[in-house]
């Protein structure tokens, strides 16, 4: 497997709407897309109400082959979900897949960008 | 009052977490700033948890002598808060105030840029 052979994990809260999820999934997509090379798969998973969870999208690339997997939270603020509960339920593959690394990364509200994607919208 | 006397409401969920609402009252005073002279000014409120509400944040806005207000919804899906229930709190302003056009800006989600701006975080 190359260096380069890494996926990225886009996680979302999940929602009942399922529709909110169906964002998500296309979220994913469109990142795809643009990622390129960058990363052999881009996918979502949920922290909760929808499907794959964390540890199941986690499962899925590894099955896939990567040699790397990038957590991503899809989350506005940084509270309990992306603080604890996220890392908890990266850690459950970590354990069981100790010789592939699992980082996670800051959460999209963390990025001084989303001002200037606020001000575009008006 | 000239026709850029124009306020924009950052409208976020809220948290019981004060640091969350701390987070978006800074977004508010980063896009104040980089707003220039596009707003008179730029105010958070909350849809729950937190204040000022979405009620209040507008009356501010008109007290402080603006001739139009536009909320601009800091949220990932267009679920049942940015589909109905901030539209029903700006409702309550817009009866109260029939002279002061008070409009609604598209959610942050919806925006393609957010899929550039997580690829940037990784």
């Amino acid at each position: 497997m190359s260096p380069n052979n890494c996926a990225l994990l886009v996680v979302a809260h999940g929602s009942r709407r399922a529709a909110s999820n169906d964002e998500v999934r296309q979220l994913a997509e469109v990142m795809a897309a643009k990622a390129g090379a960058r990363f052999t798969m881009v996918v979502p998973a949920f922290l909760e109400l929808a499907t794959p969870s964390i540890p199941d999208g986690i499962e899925h690339c590894i099955q896939a082959g990567v040699s790397e997997v990038v957590v991503l939270p899809y989350f506005l603020s940084a509270g309990r979900h992306v603080a604890e509960d996220i890392p908890a339920e990266v850690d459950i593959k970590r354990l069981q897949y100790p010789h592939i690394p699992i980082s996670i990364a800051a959460y999209l509200g963390s990025d001084e960008g989303v001002a200037d994607l606020m001000l575009g919208l008006v």
